[in-house]
């Protein structure tokens, strides 16, 4: 294989996970917008896409093994496959993210429509900026913007916390609201395990750009 | 490198990759008995051997990707070592899903004791076992058994959605037991992250042995 041939099979593997990871941030989009409509229509099509990325993340690993073996890469064209391969595990729990929620949505049906203390909706768009500028990240080989996802999960912790402890009120006060306030603290749960994912991705960007590995650096310096 | 010298290093690559998950079991003991005893001296445990285990990740990321670098390992070296870095970060969110469950610990100590309705010990046994179970396969290369892991993950999936519906009830029931039976409920949503992981860990173990991908195969046959 000629080194252009070579770069061209790189390219092709970040085409291919660019596609699966455009999918993952469309099907939180779609699992919001079932929540927030209540409709079961969008759950289907969140659990069909769901085989859809499944099947992608099969196919990038096979792929970049097949270029691990073939060609034997070095330094920092071998960071770049690593990264890959594990950018590609984190899109896919970001589809299971997803596929959560609309799971959380079908059994909703019976349950009174109420207000409650939590933006949803404001959690979710969070969550996807961070997915889409980790990847953008990633797209760029720029480490600056990594870190400001970094950055950025402290926002979405902060929610997920005041809405964890105005909803667990909530439950106590309103206990026939329990339901729908368990349902949002699930939802909550899950796109704070998005914006996690996201963090993921924009670490193995800078591991990759940078060759410096960032995970855990946070809590190391806590010590 | 000689191919004796080179068997030595996956050897230690492996050793370092059971020293890790041994810690993490350990740390999904210690988290259970902090929740069942209440008591945060385990928490500080739990705490500080995070750090460890964030720690022997990046050690064990950077001697695979060394490894990788130095000897372009072939077929199925090559698929073993992908196996370690799949598995090195499954192990480091097993730890990460025990200190979630020592997190809620801290904030119950205002809580009034009381039974709930789900055997939070046992379920944390099946899922530790699993993970065990997952591990031994790994060890002995035996697909089988690894096999064997992914029909347990049933099980843990259907005391949680049992803990989940009775715990619901109780919410709505007994408002004033919402706090525990909310912290009960998390406790079980850590757990069934557990199997999960374990479940990951038996797919990589089967991809290594049998160069055959089976994750997702469950959903895809369903179609």
């Amino acid at each position: 294989m000629t080194r252009i041939r070579f770069q061209q099979s790189l390219d092709e593997l970040k085409e291919k996970l660019l596609v699966m990871a455009g999918l993952a941030e469309q099907q939180i989009q779609r699992a919001i917008e079932s929540y927030r409509a209540r409709d079961l229509t969008i759950c289907d099509l969140v659990d069909r896409s769901e085989q859809a990325i499944n099947r992608m993340e099969r196919e990038i690993d096979q792929a970049a093994l097949d270029i691990l073996a073939m060609e034997q890469p070095m330094a920092i064209d071998l960071r770049f496959i690593l990264a890959v391969i594990k950018i590609n595990s984190d899109v896919e729990r970001v589809g299971d993210a997803a596929k959560s929620i609309s799971d959380r949505v079908r059994v909703m049906e019976h349950m009174a429509s109420i207000e409650l203390p939590v933006d949803i909706p404001r959690m979710a768009a969070l969550a996807s900026n961070m997915v889409r500028r980790a990847l953008q990240a990633f797209i760029e080989a720029d480490a600056e913007l990594a870190r400001a996802v970094l950055s950025m999960d402290d926002a979405v912790d902060g929610i997920n916390r005041a809405a964890h402890s105005a909803l667990s009120a909530l439950m106590a006060a309103e206990s026939q609201h329990a339901p729908q306030a368990l349902t949002a603290l699930m939802v909550c749960r899950s796109l704070e395990r998005v914006a996690d994912h996201a963090t993921n991705i924009a670490e193995d960007v800078i591991f990759w750009v940078q060759g410096a590995d960032v995970r855990h650096q946070g809590s190391l310096n806590q010590n």
